[in-house]
């Protein structure tokens, strides 16, 4: 009888994350289809995760990384996903996000829902080597996928180049093997290709 | 260089592993709203494989089961999803998802490529007991998703219910509890809720 109680809320919970399919976020395909979803986002930075482990900063424990980054969006479920370019929806972001993780985990059995919230804590304060990696990833996919669809969210919300820079104020504090050649080399390229507003005028 | 060619490398197959996010299943959604996309699919294992693996049969190595089903569609950018009751085309999957392994794993440097390999080769083979459990997980998941529908995929396809048992024969391999918990009880509610057609006069 405990033992299907507890099967049962796994289900639960499990049926519930279907949900994080249906939210789309504001990066584009590769191939400029169309927006991409939260599920489809956190399996391709697990992915990212297990070939680029090497290039970290410190030695990284690849599983804990990988659990991180599959499930750092799941509170999206609720709080929706806010851009990284968006001011106000950034404000209230973690209150948003705290109400919807004090009810989505609590749908597992307890030890469970433990493990999890301890892991998406872990991301939002971002001080282990594992979370600064994952912040990393979560930073470069997006900038991975504008520069393959030719900046087209940039394009879209008119994105400038000092927005990206402070979203990537961090990037190199997981990787900085990662920020050299990947961030600081797509956002370079976008002000060049014109995909990226430049920042006239701003100081170096 | 060859530092620089290595992450040039990790780079295009991170941006070839994009277009797993366009191949389309025949499962709907939990909610119904739309099929299912490969990535998305893929991370729900993963999240459902942390979950579970304590049904499993034996003790699973869980990081291990989690890169197995995360990576196990990835010939799909290829080959296509084949539908699990589609005949003809389960007679040619094999030899075109070995094609698809042949391009898409070389574009990684040569220990990745090999370990990744090896990893999808594992879970066709469908021996050792991870390879069992990420088969479990890979037949309950549409189960799930069917039921929640309200078995909108079933009667798209006129399935039977021989048809979701024949493709469930190995499902108790990697979990008993969730075979009987899941898989074997959802066949049986689809039976009596009409949503999959039951197979009468077949024997017991």
């Amino acid at each position: 009888m405990e033992e299907k109680n507890r099967l049962r809320q796994q289900l639960d919970f499990i049926l519930e994350m279907d949900r994080l399919k249906t939210i789309t976020r504001q990066s584009y395909l590769a191939d400029g289809s169309r927006k991409e979803g939260d599920a489809e986002h956190s399996w391709h930075l697990a992915v990212m995760c297990m070939l680029l482990a090497e290039h970290a900063n410190e030695p990284v424990d690849v599983t804990r990384t990988i659990l991180m980054v599959l499930l750092h969006d799941v509170v999206e479920i609720d709080a929706g996903d806010t851009y990284a370019y968006d001011k106000e929806g950034n404000e209230t972001k973690r209150t948003r996000e705290v109400a919807a993780a004090d009810r989505i985990y609590t749908l597992l059995p307890d030890d469970q829902a433990a493990y999890l919230r301890e892991l998406w804590e872990e991301f939002e304060e971002s001080s282990t080597p594992e979370a600064k990696f994952a912040h990393t990833l979560d930073c470069i996919q997006p900038l991975l996928l504008n520069y393959a669809s030719k900046g087209r969210s940039w394009k879209e919300h008119q994105v400038r180049e000092e927005n990206v820079r402070a979203r990537n104020a961090h990037t190199a504090d997981g990787s900085q093997v990662l920020y050299a050649q990947v961030a600081d080399r797509i956002m370079k390229e976008g002000v060049k290709t014109g995909w990226l507003k430049g920042s006239e005028g701003m100081p170096e």
